[in-house]
């Protein structure tokens, strides 16, 4: 297909068709004829994820690049996984300040593995414990245990899924793919849920309509 | 205090803590002569959140503001979530397409209450959902499930913390920190988990190092 219809399909206009192939994340079209080039299937698939992983999951063209890049590689699992844990920041993770030492604790008491507490991830989880602290509400143990449980959860739900695909290349797109998106997803939900859960315990006094709704009843 | 105490106390820059008072997040101090001003500890609490909310939660300064707000106004505790959840904008909340109703209905299945499904975040949720279909990986509906167990996993573990504190303020406090700063530690921990998980199902070479440590034994 000409770029046209690739822009047509995809919903991606033209001139950003032209910017990711200059930043190296989608292929260049087969040339068939000076300012002619032919498009197939295969570059409306990345097309997809590149913008999935770009509007959807707030991944820099930087981080695309460097997940399009895994894929491509055919990375082993692990490897994508890592990739695309570097490719999509975490909230706080620029922060480079050094938490305190009994959060850092608090941290590594939840996790289930010891090599896990000098995983990047964990002086993130115990600086925002620590802001926690400085603005006088500590938390308690067992609510860090809860986010620990509750993270073990999903972790086991994205290795389900992709141990559900056969295909390598299927399993390192789910897991690059599931990284990003994954992360929207369970912040959606808490969201959902501090409202179900808020709703249960003060209930508000309409409360078959707590979103502001009206209420015929 | 004067404000460079204040600012040697809290680490924030004199021209910043001069700017939050412009913007409203912080309370002028109390002016005892021309040029001087005086500060106390309530500031310096103050100067405390509005950076953790700032650097450890990725809040803007606009919604700092509407945040603080909420807490001097003595907000009830419903609508202090709810200004936390409109104050902190959700990873891909900005997308404004429409999602599928596939997806639409496959997030209502996983709530527990009908009038859930019209939180804004369901349709971040779907459009998430949306993502992986177009990119070929279409989600099982047990992933989806088991994320909205982990979701309200958190939500409980966020409202037993809540109901920790009987000071109205306080909990006013902890429900806008910790609807920011959850997310973090939650992200933070599902990487660590991927992690642990990852290693668990596919061993890399040397176990005990998956970090890329020296192993010694």
């Amino acid at each position: 297909m000409r770029i046209s219809e690739l822009s047509r399909l995809s919903g991606v206009s033209v001139p950003s068709i032209k910017y990711y192939i200059r930043e190296g994340v989608l292929a260049a079209g087969e040339t068939d004829g000076p300012n002619r080039a032919t498009y197939g299937d295969a570059h409306l698939a990345r097309l997809r994820l590149v913008r999935g992983l770009i509007d959807g999951a707030g991944v820099s063209v930087a981080g695309v690049k460097r997940i399009v890049a895994a894929l491509d590689d055919g990375l082993p699992l692990n490897a994508a996984f890592g990739v695309a844990q570097d490719a999509v920041p975490l909230t706080g993770g620029a922060d480079s300040s050094e938490p305190s030492d009994v959060a850092t604790n608090a941290v590594a008491a939840v996790l289930d593995e010891p090599w896990a507490a000098h995983h990047p991830a964990a002086r993130v989880a115990a600086r925002a414990l620590d802001t926690f602290d400085a603005v006088g509400e500590p938390l308690s143990a067992l609510w860090l245990a809860r986010y620990a449980e509750a993270a073990a959860i999903v972790a086991r739900a994205d290795f389900d899924e992709l141990e559900r695909r056969g295909d390598p290349a299927a399993q390192a797109r789910i897991a690059a793919v599931g990284t990003a998106l994954g992360d929207v997803v369970l912040q959606s939900l808490r969201r959902i849920a501090q409202a179900t859960e808020g709703e249960r315990r003060f209930p508000s006094p309409s409360p078959s309509s707590p979103s502001g709704q009206e209420n015929p009843s």
